[in-house]
């Protein structure tokens, strides 16, 4: 259903029709078509779908949409429909709420729910326990696989939940058992028989980037998260490590290109000023650290009064330098991310670095010098620029490796060493470096 | 279990021991430790390891160790390898051995695991149809829940295979039921009263990272692959999704810092010469593209020789255009890559950068002018940078968000038009305006 069909059917107010077309929609597509409504025909389309998926529909919405129902409805309106999404999902967005329409949100709902939310909310954002449901099935180890699946049938909460169950005793975690497993065995089988007591958990204040590379590693469907006594407390399903993944990347990649992204809002959505509001900051800290370079410049203006060539070859220095570094970083600070590379690889990964350096900048130079020597007949020319090539190619890796490694040491985030921090950096060594051997080889 | 650890005991040739304790690792954690042995000792303990579990083993180690692995098999021991290994991880593998190994070892194995194999390898790299598993459970619509119950203990495949389950109807795809559905009802309930056909599908032609964000989009454990006629032919799971995700992102991320990424090896397991392989061509593309811009500050020789002041801007300039299309392509590659931005989206994006730019612009220009009106009390001098600022950056933001998007019209990768190729645009741009400008401001 496109959304001029869905806007002529509500004009003919042929709600039936829409209530039917709307029951076979998937709640993903569903909060899309929503998406393209204003916030009067939004509210009426919204009422129309069942409670149980207008919940999960709700969650995949943006926050901007969510406070146009929420103006529209009652307390009570909202406290239903809270109190039919899954805690994961309501924590969510309470979260960007401001707080005294939690607090006064929160006296509506059901004491269940409302502990469930209280005691998600207590947890770090961006932590294993905030990310985690807390709907998930307990076994017990005598229990028989009817019982299993009596206790599964009774509960029947989301699928993605059910199909790793949790073998506990006196709140500890002591096993797991899958759902195949109870799939495939007779109903008088125990619990105790089918459990594994080999099984990846995390715990609550473990960071999401760290229990979603645990789903990347092993593959799993949910990962049980406990606390410090080992007591299980909820699970971690796949479909929000997905999530995790997705934001972690986008947020990396954004802070690799020198912007801030407090918001997970989407490019589109995101207004002019928030945007520019992301991106003047280092904008305006790398264009006064470039002028570091400028300065160091104008030191060599007689270099430059005698041979004016010189200059123009800082601009290709200048960017094989800056290119150089980001490649190094961009390696490292992928690789920081997945988990690949740790802090005690850091002599493996200079060593590399450093022969790889090697390499690169010799061609480069080469390649250059050969150039140069033929376009200028200036075999000094060809000289520092190739000498120049390979020192600036040198620390631009070196910088390039040794900066994200030593920002994850010191528990900044790595992905801010990247391209910008790190051309600036190396421009000023290149410029130096190109002056200094141009000194030198034309005896200026 | 350390290295230190199972060496020991292999020198003891505790063999039992060292089998127990493998018996209750994880295959991910197993092919972890065997990476850090030796050809010989590896293929001790990989013998030591229950078939089922060992083919599993095999799929998480990386080609080199399973090349060692190979040399030391005989033919009929890699062909039972093989044999035990799910259809897609096995053409995983066959895909990085030369075309007469393959072949060889093809005639060593089962017809059924053989036809499956070969199937899956017709299908072009990167397609849903090379990452599908031809492993799934079937079910008809007049089934029972007892008698699809059953086939899923007779067929028993991996856990995360039998979760969604397929109707079909003479091979044709008609619906699915989950293994939620089966564990919460009654034996004697018809598929036929279970079944959605609501359901995602994908096609076997689909690109790989197109079938990943469905699973992102819509959180799914498993999506079925159809043909050209709707017939079932694989199922994609979200383990496989997630592996695909994490390498197009760091393809993506390589290409974006100029690299070309041929290979999945992590960064310690490539070797030197691969990495400055993989480095030089855009490094050798870039450099020279760079000297345009050299070539162009020649032009203008007279005016810095008046001037020498005018050359300590260029840093400044150059790297603040370069980061502001940094910022603004990276945002739109990565829009593109997760789904989210469109080409119909193109006019939205510009009129958005074009203002964002503006903003940024003037803010950086401001800050800029003043500066530099005080520390060298020329007038002139600030309007002359304020003006490039603005004038750069409004153009490095356009090249910046068109570019990847004209790439992605013409079927080309758009992480290609990232910092890297964007700056060196840029440079060239920002280097023109501003001896430009300066000629007009001091009548040069």
């Amino acid at each position: 259903m496109t959304k001029k069909v869905l806007m002529t059917l509500l004009e003919q107010k042929k709600y039936k029709s829409i209530h039917e077309v709307l029951s076979v929609y998937n709640p993903v597509d569903l909060a899309e078509l929503l998406e393209t409504l204003d916030a009067q025909n939004l509210a009426v389309v919204f009422r129309m779908i069942e409670k149980e998926k207008a919940a999960e529909v709700f969650a995949y919405m943006d926050n901007d949409q969510r406070q146009q129902l929420i103006d529209i409805f009652s307390m009570e309106e909202t406290a239903e429909l809270l109190d039919a999404m899954s805690a994961d999902d309501a924590v969510d967005f309470l979260e960007d709420m401001p707080a005294n329409v939690v607090t006064h949100l929160l006296e509506h709902i059901d004491w269940d729910t409302r502990s469930a939310i209280n005691r998600l909310l207590q947890y770090p954002e961006d932590s294993a326990g905030s990310m985690m449901t807390v709907e998930f099935i307990e076994l017990h180890r005598n229990m028989t696989v009817r019982q299993a699946l009596d206790l599964i049938r009774k509960i029947g909460i989301d699928s993605e939940t059910v199909y790793t169950c949790y073998v506990v005793e006196r709140h500890k975690l002591e096993g797991i058992v899958t759902a195949k497993d109870l799939m495939i065995h007779d109903d008088t089988v125990t619990i105790a028989q089918l459990m594994t007591d080999q099984f990846i958990c995390v715990h609550t204040t473990d960071d999401q980037e760290f229990v979603a590379n645990q789903f990347r590693k092993y593959g799993l469907i949910a990962i049980p998260v406990v606390d410090s006594e080992g007591c299980i407390v909820g699970i971690v399903t796949f479909d929000d490590a997905i999530d995790v993944l997705t934001e972690e990347t986008t947020e990396d990649m954004h802070k690799m290109a020198a912007m801030t992204s407090a918001n997970e809002e989407s490019y589109l959505k995101t207004s002019v000023f928030r945007h520019a509001k992301n991106r003047i900051v280092w904008l305006m800290i790398l264009m006064f650290s470039a002028t570091i370079t400028g300065t160091i410049i104008t030191r060599y203006e007689e270099a430059f009064a005698t041979i004016p060539l010189l200059v123009s070859f800082i601009p290709m220095l200048m960017d094989t330098g800056g290119n150089c570094g980001s490649q190094s970083s961009t390696l490292i600070i992928r690789g920081l991310a997945v988990g690949e590379l740790r802090f005690s690889d850091t002599l493996k990964i200079v060593w590399k670095e450093f022969r790889v350096a090697m390499l690169v900048s010799i061609a480069l130079a080469a390649a250059n010098g050969v150039r140069i020597f033929i376009m200028y007949h200036s075999a000094q020319m060809a000289i520092v620029i190739a000498a120049s090539l390979i020192l600036t190619v040198v620390v631009a890796k070196m910088v390039g490796c040794l900066l994200p490694i030593a920002a994850k040491k010191c528990r900044l985030d790595p992905a801010i060493m990247a391209s910008p921090l790190i051309t600036t950096i190396v421009d000023t060594c290149s410029i130096v470096i190109y002056f200094r051997i141009a000194t030198i080889i034309f005896a200026l």
